[in-house]
């Protein structure tokens, strides 16, 4: 049996498919005549909207969602706009999604959005969101989703995020040449693409410079900042306390700034500081802080296009983009090399 | 005369409530001659939809909105954090919308989320909003919208925003009272609820204290930062330059401490400076800054109250409730009295 297909319904009315599209989901644009000829037609040969068609429905809401953990952190407020950009040229809004952190809300977030108000989403994973078993339904109902910066790279799904790896080699290696000889690591969540991969990047910046890894320097940080707070002070009040600090989340590296300014100790003299970052004020704090800092508004606006490749391609079901942006190190006071 | 009720329709045509709801929505699920006799006696009998039925939809999508004109603000998204907090108290999703403080932004975000895509509204004003047609629609829907920071003070519309107008006049006396003599304001779009009122406050600031406002100390920046660098380099290198600073908002105080980089002007002894912000890191930046810091969280959950208020009433044409948060005087060394 021959398979009724939109074109074919075109062709036998003599419309154009945009029509039988929008008759059949009852548009306004069409004649009530003109939709009771498209409706009958299709009942009778037993129509049933196929991939096509359903790609002609995903363009309806005309909407992509943004799932991100949070907005206090800078990179995403830039990578937002790296967004937009490529949103506004395709004419389409943008809805952002705040997860708090929280799988739970992730899960929510997701199972909202996909019903029928986003055409694709873009996500980056919450801290605690180790299982993707939301995501799954996603590919059944033709939504394409592209990760962004935190993204699961066990998925077969297209993604763009920093070379976290190269960067937290160079940042450790940026510490140890301008003079660290103990530099710790402040970690966050480290089942997570982004911080994983600085970690790694930092112990083998380490081995490279034969310098051992020792674990009391590698601090599990969390979500609560005075345990953060608390964290670091008791870093910094060992006996053999590091001479460098590269801060995974830049969190993590105002906090720093913090407990040196109630031990009053002198950044970079006796405590060099490097952070991952996009914080506008770095160059203004005191001392200003040394960063390695993402191309966000880069991240977002591929991720973007990706995820427009994917709404509008016909057959969904192409190549699995990964692409990898460089980060930048940036130089400041907070890890300048001490006068002898 | 008797009020026409959902009921009544329903009875007097022999349908269910629900089919007569749906019916003047426009559902798809009830045919066109259905609907047709519907409309007509609604028409006839000048039927209101009332407030039972309307929460009756309004509860369907479990869902606010949030519109805003940037996240690259702290205080939008700690403010994000109190609607949060109310939000899930509630079981309700929160999607945010952002309009780069564009009118046209604005409008489509408005119309998008009244497609049924939530059931009420959060808005702080974009920067270019000089006319509030967009918002009537929303009153016929029945969807309710509460103003938060940027508010329209001339719409019967709930709000809750900070004492700008108190704020502007402390955060002025304060520099006053610290020593300076010509206190310039870096303003920005006065037709703002927000920094309109700021203004006032820093006029009339100046007048209790017998200083002539001057009107080349009121600066009139713009969303292009080059072009407010500038403006305030001018402004710095004038003759009688000011030997104080009030900035409306946190981005132009952070330009200003560029600008005295490059000038090499030390602040506060050449020129002491106070802005409105919820700048974290405030009080680290060379100098700390003072601040004048509205409770962001407070005003976001005080607005998500009143608008479940509004969503969950029965009868949606209470009291229009309008609150005024105070702000706190942080005062750091950007501002400290100069050593004599």
């Amino acid at each position: 049996m021959e398979i009724v297909t939109l074109k074919k319904l075109a062709g036998l009315l003599n419309v154009s498919q945009s029509t039988v599209s929008k008759a059949l989901k009852d548009s306004h644009e069409i004649s009530r005549e003109t939709k009771d000829r498209i409706k009958d037609l299709a009942d009778k040969l037993n129509y049933k909207p196929n991939a096509s068609a359903s790609s002609l429905r995903r363009k309806t809401s005309k909407t992509i969602g943004v799932v991100v953990p949070l907005i206090t952190n800078s990179f995403y407020a830039l990578a937002m706009n790296g967004i937009e950009t490529v949103a506004q040229r395709k004419g389409y809004h943008v809805l952002i999604y705040l997860t708090y952190e929280t799988y739970k809300k992730e899960v929510d977030s997701i199972k909202h959005l996909q019903n029928g108000i986003v055409d694709g989403i873009l996500l980056s994973l919450s801290r605690d969101t180790t299982d993707f078993g939301h995501l799954e339904d996603l590919k059944n109902r033709d939504i394409p989703l592209v990760f962004f910066d935190r993204v699961s790279e066990s998925m077969n799904l297209p993604w763009v995020t920093v070379n976290n790896y190269d960067s937290g080699f160079a940042a450790t290696e940026h510490l140890i040449k301008n003079g660290c000889k103990s530099v710790a690591y402040l970690s966050f969540a480290n089942h997570l693409s982004t911080t994983g991969n600085r970690m790694n990047g930092y112990i083998d910046a380490l081995s490279r410079y034969s310098i051992q890894t020792n674990k009391e320097l590698i601090v599990e940080c969390s979500n609560n900042d005075e345990e953060n707070y608390d964290l670091i002070k008791k870093l910094l009040k060992k006996r053999n306390s590091p001479d460098g600090i590269f801060a995974s989340i830049e969190r993590l590296a105002l906090i720093t700034y913090r407990v040196c300014q109630e031990l009053k100790r002198n950044i970079p003299d006796d405590l060099k500081i490097i952070s991952f970052s996009s914080l506008e004020t770095a160059s203004l704090l005191k001392p200003s802080l040394s960063t390695m800092t993402p191309d966000a508004f880069e991240i977002g606006r591929k991720a973007a296009e990706i995820l427009f490749e994917n709404i509008e391609k016909k057959n969904y079901k192409g190549k699995v983009e990964r692409i990898t942006v460089p980060a930048s190190l940036i130089e400041r006071e907070s890890s300048a090399r001490s006068a002898i």
